[in-house]
């Protein structure tokens, strides 16, 4: 490199958590991109950047990838109510009249705070995908759409037909950033034959499938009563299971449906805190990762997690396990880290492209606060302890600034692609005629319901 | 009143959760504070108050108590070990390394940390009270410090001799904000007759008493073992049972030791995350509650939980029962917001003068922010989404401006009463000297422990 060639963008002075396969760390080093990709780590690239970002010191690691969510938009509405009152009365009547503009709003506010939590690349599974790629198209976030297709309850989703519109007119749109797939919701809400016709698309197209799968025991005593088989074994037997399916949940599964997911390179998203609002139970994480299947984490929607907090996902991964098997050493730190980054890439099939800061990777990176009081003290040496304080203590709020493709799309707290301002009556005005629509707008919480 | 005589501080344009009894709520009022007491809620007070603070709409609610907490230093320092190998190789060469001048710093972390957090009460049971009360008085919190007593192992804690001077020195030194109780640590780390004498000396000294109960099955095996009792009705058994005593953890419950605890009037502080993440196990919270026991959350330690969240204990305190009872019903969201404030008030004595708000208490309060992306939508009406977005979508950073006795200790995320730029360094460097002489300093994380 030469100085008549100097680097688009410079962050000085990190604290660099590259999450290679090393997991090498760089007490104090800075990152050169170039053409939206990183090409140098470690030396001293001062004045070289034609912008520069002072890191101070603070954690500078790959933007986080959220392998599981839907962008709703009724956060905190109708709470704590049993799982099948909470789909049928709240979650059903909701899809019905969600209408395009409803979508609009919902994308802004989920792509507004991933932007906010340093997530740089979702998964998203849910309505009108067209709306929320225009949103994307201005956040400048890396995304993946699979348009939730329910055949029963009719109405409450997308269509086949839809989604393949939806593939055909996005595909090659913003290629690398925005990506289409297919996503049947489940297989209790959708047919065996539209699973069949989805996955020779999925083929034809060269594109993923995200399903849910195995997520309560309901859903397995129903499988088994109607098929006399697990959810995975039917997927299987379908011929579903393959390196192209990315199956959110995973709760509740055999040793055999553990071997199955190996065997066929299935990718599981790990939604810890959404498994324990629902009631779901726990997900045998370890033993996946025994058997070696590729687990990413995802926040799961606004509507049963609340919020899109990949730090609290983290530590929740962690600490989940760790009750679980009444065992403190389950699910370390560091591995939960990289279940939010490189693991988490490769199971979207991009973990050539982003998920650890490498030179020839995609520059998506975020700045983390070490100064605040509850990430103190940070330790030097054999003891250091950043990640440690990543997982265990950190959230979205920490995080400083947010650059996808070496675009900077939030810098020291400030959202630079979206206009927050702007955008939260458009949110506030589209909740009300979206709860006023569904009939839901005079529904009390638990204690008033009786 | 009249304009001659206007209010100390005026709050504003708030959504106001008073957490009374009724949980009275204002969608948009103004509340007075005079002579650190709150004496108006509701009418217009434009232009009434010396200091007048605008919330924007955004909440209003009393200020978060913090039942259980020790003012550690060591965050993110050797994780994920067993409980045991925890406590034996971290935990005691710590405490028994520990200096006041360590101790002094790791109380202006954590009481930077809990006024950023909107915490404005808190019982702290750890070493050297007087180091920790005296960065009270700079820091303007209210605080009940109850020195932790270890007779076993020797050296790894306070003595009765050393808690009983500090409640003779500190007693009435600050009436109303800073308290003096006994805490003996356990009852399998100190005699009968130790905790006999703390029953006698509290009775006298009119203070409360704290210590750890029934955390992990371990102790419940080793007490059944040692004395054939639960370490419950030991307790019973010595007489320490009364409404002057607040135990931690109380996770390992039989149906008698519930009856027992209900009976005495004793109050139980909730750890939830600490339980999670130490692999202790689920506490009997709804069944404690059904029984007439106060329950208020705690945080535990930053070497524990690790941060000081208590939106994050509230959120878990509603996840971890749904998910232990598979029922997404249990533990709804208004009641764990009442055990950040108004219930955990009352388990430390302190019911009459604050954990709500109402005229003629306390004016402890704070403001959070509703204006994020992750706390929208704020609906309006019925369906009022306050108290879910605060409970299942808040962090301690959406904390805006924190208020004890009418003083503002942090206003718009600046901490006022306590220099956070001079603290941080004075963190690292007693950190670094306390991990040094406890030869800790060179402990790598579990992947590289091996």
């Amino acid at each position: 490199m030469d100085d008549s060639n100097p680097f688009d963008l410079v962050i000085r002075q990190g604290h660099v958590l590259t999450l290679d396969p090393k997991s090498t760390c760089y007490p104090l080093a800075d990152v050169g991109v170039r053409d939206g990709a990183i090409s140098a780590i470690g030396p001293d690239l001062s004045g070289r950047g034609r912008v520069e970002i002072n890191a101070n010191g603070n954690a500078v690691l790959p933007g986080l990838v959220n392998c599981h969510m839907h962008e709703t938009l009724l956060r905190g509405f109708c709470e704590d109510l049993p799982l099948m009152r909470w789909l049928e009365e709240i979650c059903f009547p909701i899809d019905k009249s969600l209408q395009p503009k409803h979508q609009r709003a919902a994308a802004y506010m989920n792509q507004l705070e991933m932007i906010r939590g340093g997530i740089t690349t979702f998964l998203d599974i849910y309505r009108y995908p067209a709306q929320a790629a225009a949103v994307a198209l201005e956040s400048g976030l890396r995304a993946i759409f699979s348009p939730q297709i329910i055949e029963n309850p009719p109405g409450a989703g997308e269509s086949l037909e839809s989604n393949l519109a939806f593939v055909q007119e996005w595909k090659d749109r913003v290629p690398g950033r925005i990506f289409t797939w297919f996503g049947p919701h489940a297989p209790y809400s959708n047919s065996a034959e539209t699973y069949q016709q989805i996955s020779r698309l999925a083929r034809e197209y060269q594109v993923g499938i995200h399903t849910h799968l195995a997520e309560t025991l309901d859903e397995i005593k129903m499988f088994q009563s109607k098929t006399g088989k697990t959810p995975v074994a039917y997927l299987a037997d379908l011929g579903l299971l393959s390196d192209r399916l990315v199956v959110a949940h995973a709760v509740h599964l055999s040793g055999e449906d553990i071997h199955l997911l190996a065997e066929h390179d299935v990718s599981v998203a790990h939604n810890p805190s959404s498994n324990m609002k629902l009631a779901s139970g726990v997900a045998p994480i370890p033993d996946l990762l025994a058997a070696g299947v590729r687990v990413g984490l995802g926040t799961d929607s606004n509507l049963s997690n609340n919020n899109l907090d990949m730090f609290e996902e983290m530590r929740l991964a962690a600490m989940l396990q760790k009750l679980a098997r009444r065992d403190a050493e389950a699910m370390p730190c560091d591995k939960v880290l990289r279940m939010a980054t490189c693991e988490a890439a490769a199971c979207l099939g991009l973990g050539e492209q982003i998920g650890s800061l490498a030179v020839g990777k995609r520059a998506d990176i975020i700045i983390v606060n070490l100064h605040a009081p509850h990430m103190w003290p940070i330790l030097a040496g054999p003891a250091s302890n950043v990640i440690e304080q990543l997982v265990y203590s950190a959230s979205a709020g920490d995080v400083l600034t947010t650059i996808v493709d070496g675009k900077i799309l939030m810098r020291d707290r400030q959202v630079l692609t979206l206009d927050e301002v702007a955008i939260e009556p458009l949110v506030h005005d589209a909740a009300h005629d979206l709860a006023r629509c569904s009939g839901l707008d005079r529904t009390p919480r638990q204690s008033e319901r009786g």
